[in-house]
């Protein structure tokens, strides 16, 4: 998975700065019920090997009294990569950190979620909060998945 | 609810700020299986009498194969307003803008997520396709609602 | 609201049933992350003033690990309710019931899935845990609503 | 995986049933958006070899006009299981059934649903609509999960 000086297609300073980035974003969690903060960022395809924070959009979790109303970090995220007119093919891989000392996944709302945007191949780093990593493709987190190729679209 | 020249508390500058980026918000909306736009905006404290775009943050709905994965405009835009560091307290007015000649309100899901930010009084301005509005307080549109005060934060 | 003897178009009789069925429901909440426990309890049309038992369906909350995807027990019990081949037309009334002193109302995301199925003045009955309670309709727990009829089944 | 005459750990009577009842449930869904029906159904491990139709607990889609607010099969199916008393340990395997050709898998939210109450190396069949099917155990489909183990309960 190291080739070329890449690390699953991300260069040394890509990778810090996605982990950088998710670290910052979990200090805007408002988690308050559950006192569980998350951060998540979003690597651009558009970033190059010495990238800025430009490249990278982020989120973290908001939770609500109605605890199913709330959403994720990932999700937030990626609510604002939408509006920002991302899409398909816009994402080079994804961060996600908390402050557990074990490497937090992505819940499965949040994989079917991303698995609309980003391809099968897109790494999705988990970083403890010792900033240890491990690494999964949205396609092993999600296997069998469905997305818009199965439930077509309207038109 | 007009005095001292002001809109339900906005100027005339703003609530036009607010209807013209819920209207643009629309524009970023992924919703290939409901074909059904929808923009939201927020209108912070900050803002003054003659604000600027930058003390508005927005959102669009994005939508996703398994239908209950997706969200909603409001909630993408108070997403990113966490984000920005923004609580109870932030924000002013809402508005939110569809395709349609009705008006169309927020989604039972969205009022609850906005409640546990904005306070009772909060206008949210519903704006059909031709920018006419109606509006109602966050209070009147989730009467009888419950906030991180009945349910109380855990720490 | 009380005429002929009925409380919102209940006999006293469905009333008490329909109070029993949410108190004995909320025993069987999953709640280990809120321990909130809510009961819920919907009365067929198909009941009679002497109703028994089997014409209320009843639903309690199941929590997640990931809080987004738990569910309400209100939800629970419509989607028995619709799984038993009730539809639009089919609900007298509904009973929520928790543990606090105070009238805990249905969430807002409640609100809307039970919006799809009930009347606008079906009521809305809300014990609190003496089992004194006030009640309002579909129509004043989400005012402005919409459902099917504004954005339109697909066939 | 079949040994002893077992396929999963099942009877061939009890796949039987298991594909029957997801797709009887299929015929209860509530789905005038997607047009999409989904049945899921939940074998209990207190079934035998020779099981009848009550060691089974079903569901279908329940749509929303608000797509979000909609649920799935799987996980009004569960709801009932666990209305009906059952927990982790409860469950000896899942059907789910779509109208497709393809071989539909559970969303990611109702991985996380069912990951809550199900072992890992619990046998999720998928039907397509001629009946035919694969098998993926809960682990496979949500790897790297979390559940409680991670988020611990309150108490
Ligand atoms: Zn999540
Ligand atoms: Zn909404
Ligand atoms: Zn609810
Ligand atoms: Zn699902």
């Amino acid at each position: 998975t190291e080739k070329d000086g890449l690390i699953h297609g991300l260069s040394a300073q890509e990778l810090q700065l996605l982990a950088e980035q998710c670290f910052e974003a979990k200090t805007k969690a408002y988690c308050p019920y559950s006192l569980f903060r998350v951060g998540a960022s979003l690597l651009l395809n558009t970033s190059s090997p010495t990238t800025s924070a430009s490249h990278i959009i982020t989120g973290a979790n908001v939770e609500n009294a109605s605890y199913p109303v709330g959403t994720c970090a990932e999700r937030v995220a990626m609510g604002s990569a939408i509006m920002a007119g991302h899409r398909l093919g816009s994402f080079k891989a994804v961060g996600v950190s908390t402050d557990i000392a074990d490497f937090c996944s992505p819940c499965g709302m949040c994989r079917q979620f991303l698995r609309e945007f980003l391809g099968l191949d897109t790494p999705v780093f988990m970083f403890n909060k010792e900033g240890t990593w491990i690494v999964r493709t949205m396609g092993e987190l999600l296997p069998l998945s469905f997305g818009p190729d199965v439930l077509p679209p309207r038109e």
